[in-house]
């Protein structure tokens, strides 16, 4: 017998017979011995729904109010899904993130977890129920023991699964999705993207935080940190999807070193250009102007890619919502930064070949820029890492982009794999 | 400067229009230098749609987890509601039931209130901010410490509205709703109904247990027991609305005794035929049998009226939805119970004229039966109390029913009153 933490998105229970679904197979986990902890997201579009109301009222929704208004979102789910537990005879308990014993910083948005204490969730499994769990949120308490409900930012849902596995000592995290695991690339652009029945920590992560929408790069790292596998896999269908975890799965040797094609079509670009001769004091300047202004764009700021083209410009890649309000901040420090103009360019194709020791391996950069300027594309810049090459082009061109790179490293079919591969060594 | 709930029902914030709108009168209520207290319910039909949704899962939906389900609605509207107030510049805080300090006894979905420890509302009042506050629901605390959300049942959010009013020892009590007040009887189906501008509790009281739906019963017993005086006025208009107190109002004197007219068009209506001879212990026997099945019946039980007709027919009264449960429960005690057969109608019309002394004035009884048989309306039971008189009447009949009495005590027209107000005498 062992504890399986089972996290559903809200497309998985977009609908009471979504939900349904979903329960009868939680269920069948329990019958078959296991113990189940259960984690679900709010239901399909309820987040963005909330959301909407939000900004109906108000163009500033102060955070901690935010949180609160999310956090009936995850609530809704997790009591319908108890009850759907329950209808079928097993018993079940629905728990709040606070309930769970998800304690968090104060910060409103994208709360750090500090503390884990799932006592209830192990006696609910100790009398042979089903643990529900709201995803998404936690609690924090203040000095006089108040408390104040938190959400854990974006792919909260994923975090609350993997630190309740870990917390709990769980054998195995098995996040719900929509799609059947882990892709080489985006089955949507690229249809014949090969499911990979097993990927490691660090390519996984390196996959979520270029843009692989299936796992919140965040609790990629917390289960890397404490051990957990988890498995990516579909509420659809009984496909056993994929497996991450820290060994190397049997078939990660024939894609070589090259392990997938990451995209994101959601950045924008700001340009300074003109900066008086590159300094670090300068680029520290930069990004303090940029990361002062608001909590998300701390994120951005971590996530951004820069580029210095030339001596004296200086590019900014971050997420499109953040756009405006980083150039006005940019636009209001111009005198003390000293850039003789601001580019702004609205969205941005930005593509990531994923894999292990890339720069050890000349051949692949090579293949990378020669076969973009093969499909037609326009290399902007790329930047490398031994886990990660980074290239951005006009967001026209980003599947043409995305296209020809998985090809030319074989990721689809198997059996070209191997011929292509080589071609990165 | 004075301490003010207000309570908001769900039409009064059914959208984000109208809490833009409420927002702008508590944020005037608070320029003109009172604490405030805001009280929402949840959004519109919210709490509809979320009984849908646990409908849709399962027939039998767990209290427990229906309260965590039902609890969210008054979440959302609560946060957003402090947003709004926030947009308009004056500091706010939201709470839920549990963060407000409204505990409770175990009990799901009609949790009696066992504690009001509303110290982060008061604190928030001390920094000169409105503090808002989710209806409607509360916290239970078992030995070990954990907590378990719980919801107040029907008319909550006013039962919460009141018991913070007294927990926080604050000078009124507003209820808004979507009416201008308390009438003289339904406006909708009395035209010349009148608004009463001022109404002791105990009438208030009748009025709402009798089918009023203004305000909750319980609310107005809390408010009486604890002398806080309540207002009852509309959302959509700046009308004082009716002002319920100990005190008798200025007008009380012109309907003489009788104060309005409440009718309730949700019962239903069961009779157990061919009773052996009424006996105590058999009375006590079936009301047993009719509690012993659900929550929610043991209210209907204490709501119900009983007459016995002839010697051997016992009639029971109840909401609608808990006809089939007890039907069901009474056949399977047929034996025990020994009636010849059990009928069962769908709707029953019931009205109530409520007023004071009404017993001791043998007028009043006369021209409730004379005024029915005059109109058409065949009465099948009245029972009389000091305060209130209950007539049974067909379903179809009970609009007309209602109009003949609310005429006949010259309810409407002032100058009406007084003639009629005199068959009474």
């Amino acid at each position: 017998m062992s504890l399986i933490v089972q996290k559903f998105g809200g497309s998985s229970v977009q609908s009471t017979e979504r939900i349904k679904k979903v329960a009868e197979h939680i269920v069948a986990t329990h019958q078959a011995g296991h113990d189940v902890v259960v984690v679900v997201s709010a239901m399909g579009d309820t987040t963005d729904d909330l959301l909407d109301l939000a900004t109906d009222v108000t163009a500033t929704p102060p955070p901690r109010e935010l949180d609160m208004l999310l956090s009936a979102g995850e609530r809704i789910s997790n009591a319908l899904m108890a009850m759907a537990i329950e209808a079928l005879g097993t018993p079940a308990r629905s728990f709040s993130g606070a309930q769970a014993g998800i304690r968090t910083a104060a910060t409103a948005g994208r709360a750090r977890i500090t503390e884990v204490a799932p006592d209830r969730v192990r006696q609910t499994l100790d009398r042979g129920a089903i643990a529900v769990v709201a995803g998404f949120q936690g609690v924090h308490r203040d000095e006089a023991g108040d408390s104040t409900v938190t959400t854990l930012g974006r792919g909260g849902s994923d975090t609350t699964a993997v630190v309740l596995a870990v917390a709990l000592k769980a054998d195995l995290c098995e996040i719900y999705t929509d799609v059947d695991g882990v892709y080489t690339a985006d089955p949507r652009i690229v249809p014949d993207a090969r499911l990979m029945e097993h990927v490691s920590y660090d390519i996984m992560r390196e996959l979520a935080v270029s843009g692989a929408k299936v796992l919140a790069p965040r609790s990629v790292e917390y289960a890397a940190r404490h051990g957990i596998p988890m498995r990516v896999r579909s509420s659809y269908n009984a496909e056993p999807g994929t497996m991450v975890s820290g060994s190397v799965g049997p078939l990660s040797a024939e894609y070589s070193a090259v392990a997938g094609v990451a995209h994101d079509a959601s950045k924008a670009k700001i340009t300074l250009c003109g900066v008086p001769a590159g300094s670090p004091e300068l680029t520290a300047r930069i990004l303090q102007v940029v990361a002062g202004i608001e909590a998300e764009l701390h994120y951005s700021v971590l996530d951004a890619s820069w580029a210095v083209q030339g001596r004296s410009d200086i590019s900014l890649v971050l997420p499109a919502q953040d756009g405006p309000p980083v150039m006005q901040a940019l636009r209001q420090a111009s005198a003390e930064l000293g850039f003789e103009d601001l580019r702004y360019a609205e969205r941005i194709g930005k593509l990531s070949l994923i894999g292990s020791s890339l720069l050890s391996q000349p051949g692949v950069l090579a293949t990378c820029c020669e076969t973009l300027a093969a499909a037609g594309v326009h290399l902007e810049t790329i930047s490398t890492s031994d886990m990660r090459f980074t290239a951005l082009c006009p967001a026209d061109q980003l599947t043409d982009a995305v296209r020809a790179w998985h090809a030319a490293f074989g990721l689809g079919a198997p059996e070209l794999a191997t011929v292509h591969a080589g071609t990165g060594r």
